[in-house]
């Protein structure tokens, strides 16, 4: 019994990191997009020193999963829980790895004539970053339902993406002097779709989770 | 016995299953390349529908890890392997789908007026499928040495990305009406970097595997 509730508190501090790592890898992306609005290179050094914190989380959640498979041999839903927190802490790091890069396309970005802004990158920004928060709500409730219907809202996403891709090559076309930043925000663009990409793969890990059931690259119109 | 020798099948049937994964991903970013060099649609369609068969095989690994992990509750080492085994299986995939977004780049590519020919892409492309069998090889063999080993050649793909990247921005430059198929080229040299990102990723993972030593991002110079 002791043992019992020994293993759900271990559980509880599993997700709990996971939280965590998800509420810094938000706050990175939203940072690194604030600092490319403000033109604020010191704002976009801090997203990438405040990388290594999101790391070290990822190698805590490594090292508890496989302590808890080590030493208590969960079974069914236990199993696939932690199986899929390590999946899980892998695309967060990932997503803090995108913003960092798009923090480092900032720092050559100011140092150019400005671009017209992009109300666009802060609707992604937005849209990618709700849609890691409801993907980790969705692992701490186990809610198959909301993990479902994340991966819907990445269509906006991508065609926001073409949206700017279209605006900036445009500007390039009109005025060479400016291609070099607008390759840069392209970038920072496809970083924040690849993030939504991320946010729509922890989704998928967990109606797995929750259900035993491998939704991946089948779409999510068969879904009930 | 019996059960010991079962045991040992299924987590050789893992590993194959992963060697297959990662040739036919392997085998997607060659093609890919190709296509673009050959100004290939064709050859760029079919890497677009191939993908489905490594998504399969992701499929198939997170399942029988699942199954090894509930069945088996291996220990230790067994237990690292096949936690890994999913962890790869993850990027593995992912490369997979950097050969299908270099695809769908090449489509847009062979429409535009050609640009110069770029041999760092073709070294790029060499650089990081090598680095991914040699990442597998050395998942295979358990051999940490080999895996060290892989991540130090990271920064020769991340300098010819550097050259792809300024080359191209001198064509846009001269000629605006370079710029939608530089950028599409600069897209695919980005993909090509990441895909060499995902094999120093599994090369950390097969490191940690044997050694039960988390080296990630924490580089390779404290290593032995």
């Amino acid at each position: 019994m002791k043992q019992h509730r020994h293993f759900e508190e271990e559980l509880e501090k599993l997700k709990q990191c996971l939280v965590a790592m998800a509420g810094l890898a938000e706050a990175q992306v939203a940072r690194a997009v604030e600092s490319l609005m403000e033109r604020d290179v010191a704002k976009a050094e801090a997203v990438i020193e405040g990388d290594s914190e999101i790391d070290e989380l990822e190698m805590s959640v490594d090292n508890q999963a496989v302590q808890l498979l080590a030493l208590q041999q969960p079974m069914a839903r236990d199993l696939r829980f932690i199986t899929m927190a390590m999946k899980i802490g892998n695309d967060l790091e990932r997503v803090g790895d995108h913003a960092v890069n798009i923090a480092q396309n900032v720092s050559y970005i100011v140092e150019a004539p400005p671009l017209p802004q992009l109300p666009e990158l802060e609707e992604m920004a937005g849209l990618a970053t709700d849609m890691l928060n409801d993907a980790l709500d969705a692992f701490v409730r186990a809610d198959s339902g909301l993990a479902r219907e994340i991966g819907r809202r990445d269509d906006r996403v991508d065609e926001l993406h073409e949206n700017v891709f279209r605006i900036l090559l445009t500007h390039m076309m009109e005025d060479p002097r400016k291609i070099g930043a607008g390759i840069d925000t392209i970038l920072i663009s496809r970083n924040l779709e690849r993030i939504a990409d991320l946010a729509t793969n922890v989704a998928e890990d967990v109606v797995f989770m929750v259900e035993g059931q491998n939704i991946k690259h089948h779409g999510y119109k068969e879904a009930p």
